[in-house]
C-alpha cells in the first residue's frame, strides 16, 4: 500500500522511466509507483524542484518522494535521501530536492552510500534507475532510514526568490508557466487578503496591468486577470487564452503588485 | 480494487495530475487512478467527452470515471457526480460528460454540495484536485451516491452530430484526429453492412474520394481508404501514413458515405 | 501482484491507451500495467523493439510484457505470444518483440487463435485493445500458456546491425537517439575496456570526433563525450547540451571507434 512518486526530466519517450518502474515493482512489489512528472525540461533543476515542492503533500503519510534532475549524473555530487515527519525524499543533492525540504521543515538528511540497496553494476548516466528507484522501493519496503548511509553534513539548498516590500506594494517575479499559459508568480494569495478588488492591481512586463479577480470568469473573455492560484500564490492568467506568450510572461519575468486606495 | 479513470486537458509538463493522483491515493489507497488521457487540448469540451464515451465501457463494473475539461471552474457551473448501472462519473456541468451519460442511459446525477467531501480549502483554479478528486476517491471507496448533494434537476448534454440520410447516402464530419493522423467520423460502421465494397465510397473534402476497405491494408501504401474504426464508426486513414494532414481532414470536416450500385 | 508492461505507438493525447489498460483491468484486477512507452513513432517497428529490449529485463519475472507497434495490424502478420524463462510476451508477429527474445535466448513462442481469450468483437484496426490486453491479462492471471494457441513454426526476427571489426577499430552506429539528445550506439562498452582513455577516440559523422569518458563530466560543459551508457553500450553527449542535433547524430549515423597507441 506504500506509495512512491516520481519527478523526472527523462520525458516519455524513452524507457526511462518504465526501467525506474520495473525496479522499483521488482523491488517493492507492493508499493503504487505515480508520476508527478517527466516533462521537466532537461536539467532544469529549479522547474523539478517546484513540481515536487507544489505537489508532494497531496500524498498520503509515509510516501517516498523520488526526484531525478541530475545534469551532474555520474560526477561528485552525492545521492541523497531525507525524511521529514511525514515523507521521504530520494534525488541528487543538487537543490531538485530543496524547495519540498523546506516546505517540510525539520529533515534528517542522509548520503546515500550502502552498496546493499543499490544495482549490482552503477553506471555513470543512470541513477535514477541504479540509485534512486532502487533507494525509493527500499525505505517504501520499511528499510530503517539509518541504513541508507551517513548523515549528511550539509546539503545544497535552492535560494527561493522572495518577493520584496516597497511603499507601492510588493515585487515578485514569474516562478512558472503552465500547459495553460498561466504564469505562477512567487507572490503569495494571502498578500491581498482585506483588500476591496478595487485597491489591488498587478503591473506586468511592457507596461500592462490586470486586475485581481477571484476567479478567470472575473473578466472577459481574451482579458487578463491575476487569480489566487492552486498553489497558494498569484497566478496570472488570459480568460479563454494563454497569458504567458500573450503578455510575454515567463519564469523570471517582474509582476509586481500594487495596493493602494481604491481608484 | 476499485478503479478510478481520469480524462482532462491539464498535459503531462505539470504536477496537476500528480496532485489528483495524490488527493486519490490519500483518501481511497486500495483504489487504482489510470489516466484516459491529460492531452485533451485546453478548453476543448467535446475532445474531452468524445474520449470519455470511447474509452470508458472497457473498464469493470464500479469503476468512477473522471473527467475534467473546465475553463468555467471557479465560475457558477456546478460540479456533478453520476451514477448509471455500471458506473460512476464526477466532473464539472458542462458537457463533458454528456456523451458517455448519454451512452450508458438511465442516470442517476447529483450535484457535489457536501462539503465533507472535498478538500478543506477549495480554489477556484484546480477543483480537479480539490472537488473532483476526493469526491471520486470517496465514491470508489464505497460512499452512498446521495451523500454527494442534491439530485441534479437538470444537466448540460452536448449534442453529437447525426449524420443525415441523403438520396445517395449518408453526409457526415469528421469527430477526431488521432496521433496516426486517422480521421474518426460520425458514421457507423453498420451503415455499410450489406453492401459490397464496390457500391460505397467515401468521399472527402477538395473532391478526392476514397474506397471502403476491411483494414488499412486493403490499399496500397500512401493510398486513402476508408476503414470500420475501433470505436464503431467509420475511419479515414491513409496507408502508412497520415490522412488528416494530407487530405485536409480535421474535426467537422465533412465527409459523405456514397451508397450506390456497383461501379 | 502480478504486473504487465505496455510498449506502444499510441501516443498519449487519444484513449487508446486508456482503453487497453481498462481491458486489462477488468480481466486481471490484480495485475499492475505499467508503461515503458507510448511515444514510439507510428509504425517505427525497431524503436519500439529497443525499448522493450532496453527496459524488459528490469521488471520482476513473471511479467508479461506486451508491445504494440502494430502498422499491419488487421493484415496477414498473426498475434504472437511467447514464454521465457522468466517473462511473457506479447504483440504482433512484425518484429517488434524479437529483439528482446533474442536477449532472453530460449523462448517458446505460440500464435494468439484462442477465440475465447480475446474481445468477442474484434476490429481489424486495434489489436491492443481487442487481442494484446486480453492475452496479457490472462497471461498475467496464470492462464497456461499453451492455451493461447499452436506453436509457432516461425516468427519474424529483427536484425541488429552487429558492429564491424577493423584494423583500426570498430565501426558502429546510432541506433537511438533520447529526449536528451545523447546518440546511443551498437558499440558496447566492454570494447573499451582495458584501454586507457588516450587510447581511444570516437570518429562521428563531418569529420569530427570526441573522447570516451566516464561521465558526462569528464569534458567541459558544451563539449562531446562517448560515455558508457545504462544499456550496456556507448552514447555520444554533449555536456549540457544536445548532441544528435548538434552533431548530426541520428538512427544509422555511422560512429566509429578507434583504437590506437595513446596519442
Amino acid at each position: 500500500m506504500s506509495t512512491i512518486t516520481l519527478t523526472t526530466d527523462f520525458g516519455l519517450a524513452d524507457w526511462y522511466v518504465g526501467a525506474m518502474k520495473g525496479v522499483i515493482r521488482a523491488r517493492a512489489p507492493a508499493a503504487q509507483a505515480i508520476d508527478l512528472t517527466h516533462q521537466v525540461a532537461p536539467g532544469n533543476i529549479r522547474q523539478g524542484a517546484l513540481a515536487l515542492r507544489c505537489a508532494y503533500a497531496y500524498f498520503p503519510e509515509g510516501t517516498v518522494h523520488v526526484a531525478v534532475v541530475d545534469p551532474g549524473v555520474g560526477g561528485p555530487r552525492p545521492p541523497l535521501a531525507a525524511r521529514s515527519r511525514r515523507f521521504g525524499f530520494v534525488g541528487p543533492d543538487n537543490g531538485v530536492l530543496a524547495l519540498a525540504l523546506a516546505a517540510e521543515g525539520e529533515c534528517a538528511v542522509r548520503r546515500i552510500e550502502n552498496p546493499a540497496l543499490i544495482l549490482p553494476k552503477v553506471g555513470n548516466t543512470f541513477h535514477g534507475r541504479d540509485v534512486f528507484a532502487p533507494v525509493a522501493a527500499a525505505l517504501a519496503a520499511g528499510l530503517d532510514f539509518a541504513e541508507v548511509g551517513p548523515e549528511a553534513a550539509d546539503w545544497t539548498r535552492l535560494p527561493w526568490p522572495e518577493p520584496r516590500r516597497w511603499a507601492w506594494g510588493w515585487a515578485g517575479e514569474v516562478v512558472h508557466v503552465d500547459r495553460f499559459g498561466n504564469a505562477l508568480t512567487n507572490l503569495p494569495s494571502r498578500l491581498i487578503e482585506g483588500f476591496a478588488p478595487a485597491q489591488v492591481r498587478v503591473r506586468l512586463p511592457r507596461g500592462r496591468t490586470c486586475p485581481v479577480g477571484s476567479c478567470y470568469a472575473a473578466v472577459a473573455p481574451g482579458r487578463a486577470v491575476a487569480v489566487p492560484g492552486s498553489s497558494g500564490f498569484l497566478e496570472v492568467a488570459v480568460r479563454d487564452g494563454q497569458a504567458a506568450p500573450s503578455l510575454g510572461l515567463r519564469a523570471g519575468a517582474p509582476v509586481r503588485l500594487a495596493i493602494g486606495p481604491a481608484r
